[in-house]
């Protein structure tokens, strides 16, 4: 603490380190003004502007009636040419635009002002198709969507009620699905999938949802044996229970059969473009099963109408053409080198251990030296987890720089493992 | 009902029979199975037949554990070509593509891939700014949105709880709203705005919100008056509720003061541009009181992330160079010459009456021949309201339709008019 500071600010500064060593975590509610009177000593008002710079700054936020929240970390606000090590989206770098700017082009030149006309609330029915062919997905239960966040969206409308009691999460999991579902019930992963005694524990009549990245898991890159995919659709149909299978990044390691294969009455299954292309790209599909396919449509028309038409066909001109596929093979190559590069780096850190058989844009790193990489340009474990275990982990993701300056991290990031463990 | 036609489908006509009679309306649950199993004395195979032929057709849709209901009409759905009076957006032969192809080739050519970058949660920065000028807008609290129909659904998350009793509507309103957010309480809207005393009737510590369309009114076409403005300004900081201010075609009859100007800390303002240009674009803007912006942000962020950057930029590009301005005279001009055909056709018609001062892309009509409408391309008034009271209302719109289709449309109304009262 800064003792020549303001008052206020000394209050912030303190709230703030609770914040960085995890007392508070993203998405929880910190203490109300009152109680933290009594704690410091100080008055409401002092309180108050303390909380107003922690807002300033981005740290916290209020939601009405109920109080100061801790933030989720921005994903999207990283400063380019910063050796960025959260963001794991690609970089631009990597996105055929020319081809793009044709393709654009010949929409309006074919179609005039019909390019930007709207679809169908399920999505432009040739993108549908194509899609479903492309996946091997039922495209008449295929909804085109604003992203992947916006399918998870939708399942919060679909399954409104008392929904945190009503779903199960990956321990750790992706922090926008926690904060989303206000998530509270957590299941330990493994290499390989749940753990499955942990699993049967908390089965009950009240779970309706289990959400799951079983193919390239974020944050830890792994993915499920096909053991473990079978035991939980298996247990899906037993309980009555829906999968949502979020295909973050299934591409870059196809697995021989998804659970929307294997449990496809059973199974949400939704897969963002943002991911693969350019985080802009606000498109995504979602196969939903039969009988819940009337109230997605409802709940996505209650929500945006329909997603971008324009990009919609821009997406299907660029999947026809095959240079979606082409686009996916040049970016795991660039995956593979990048990551091989990093997991050299990270080897020579005595106190850093990692799964080598991870794949995806990151890194997912156990080091026993935990508290140095409080203020480092990577996202820490505790911000996909609620348990301090996860305060061991880091994770690097290696996509998002241009290639000069993941060179340079890549320096910095051996003088800073150095230090960190001299 | 037709005897010879399987026992199935006579019930699904005897239903769909009571829809079109406005028995059962849009969003309401119709009687679960069972019950309709005695009341046409028939199995529960049978009603569950009928229940999915409507629903193939598009006229039911289930909910899950909360049974069927009927359907909004999709104003969108509408075939190109036919006499559609339903749609009340624009036709695509109003807007500039030409100009629209030169600001995406321009954007791809100076920015490259990151033409298609994301922006932050809250919208393209200078776009915001861009905004705030152009409508006289504070761009620290604007928010670019997917649309006028985001930012209600923004609204329904931020004030979550117990929303339908929370929340008044005017009589008739937007059915979209009324579906989003299962509208229980309205307040009858006159020729300047809504009744006062209904309104103070029915105000209570229970009224969170008030959901208007203050200028050119969806589907009145009428806009307030400055004092019915100043009055529910006036009650909204008595009583503490917020105003949901949709500013559906507000630019078409723009007015000295809006609720944001009067009332700007208790005022949520939201502007579609799907409205203005193509219904394809979905973008919108949205302006939020202090106290609720973080709340909103944390909304917006957990629906999508954020708005196509892509199309933001389009957007900035097209108000930059002052093709929106023009767009926006072109269309005035247009909307006026065929209100006058409109208006003149519909005058000959005995049974029919109008308000003149009306505004917008459609003509709101009472007739006494209410039930004559039933089948034809127009929104029939029980669509924007619950009260039988607007079963003798049509809503006519009338930009949606190609200069040849409109031209024969009225030749058609003419003949269908001479018709129903010959």
């Amino acid at each position: 603490m800064n003792s020549k500071a303001p008052l206020y600010q000394t209050i912030a500064e303190a709230i703030k380190a609770r914040i960085d060593a995890g007392d508070y975590k993203p998405g929880e509610k910190i203490p109300p003004i009152r109680s933290l009177t009594k704690r410091f000593g100080v008055t409401k008002a002092t309180v108050h502007k303390a909380f107003e710079r922690l807002k300033q700054q981005g740290i916290i936020e209020n939601r009405v009636g109920s109080g100061s929240y801790v933030r989720f970390p921005d994903k999207i606000h990283a400063a380019p040419g910063a050796f960025d090590f959260r963001t794991d989206y690609l970089s631009e770098h990597f996105f055929p635009y020319l081809q793009a700017q044709t393709i654009f082009n010949a929409l309006f030149d074919a179609e005039k002002a019909h390019a930007l006309a709207p679809t169908p609330v399920e999505g432009d029915p040739e993108l549908r198709q194509l899609l479903g062919r492309h996946y091997h997905l039922p495209a008449e239960r295929t909804l085109i969507i604003s992203g992947a966040q916006q399918g998870l969206d939708l399942v919060s409308k679909v399954f409104a009620a008392n929904i945190s009691e009503s779903i199960l999460f990956e321990d750790p999991t992706y922090p926008g699905a926690i904060s989303l579902f206000r998530a509270r019930h957590f299941v330990p992963l493994e290499t390989d999938g749940p753990n499955l005694d942990q699993l049967d524990r908390r089965l009950s009549n009240q779970i309706r949802l289990f959400y799951t990245m079983p193919s390239v898991h974020n944050p830890t890159g792994i993915s499920y044996s096909a053991e473990k995919k079978q035991a939980l659709a298996r247990r899906a149909q037993q309980h009555g229970f829906y999968i949502i299978e979020d295909d973050y990044l299934g591409e870059l390691k196809p697995a021989p059969s998804r659970l929307v294969d294997i449990a496809p009455d059973r199974t949400i299954h939704i897969k963002s473009f943002a991911q693969t292309t350019l985080a802009g790209i606000r498109l995504g599909l979602m196969v939903v099963p039969e009988d819940l396919l009337a109230r997605f449509v409802f709940a996505k028309y209650s929500s945006d109408i329909t997603s971008s038409g324009l990009l919609q066909k821009f997406m299907r001109e660029f999947f026809k053409q095959g240079l979606y596929g082409r686009h996916i093979e040049k970016v795991r190559k660039h995956v593979d080198h990048r990551r091989n590069r990093l997991q050299t780096v990270i080897g020579l850190c005595q106190e850093c251990a990692f799964d080598p058989g991870q794949a995806g844009y990151a890194l997912w790193v156990r080091t026993t030296n935990h508290r140095q990489h409080l203020t480092s340009p990577w996202c820490r474990g505790e911000e996909f987890s609620f348990s301090p275990y996860f305060r061991a982990y880091a994770r690097l993701a290696f996509m998002h720089m241009a290639d000069e300056i993941f060179d340079q991290s890549l320096i910095y990031l051996r003088k800073y493992l150095g230090e960190a463990v001299g």
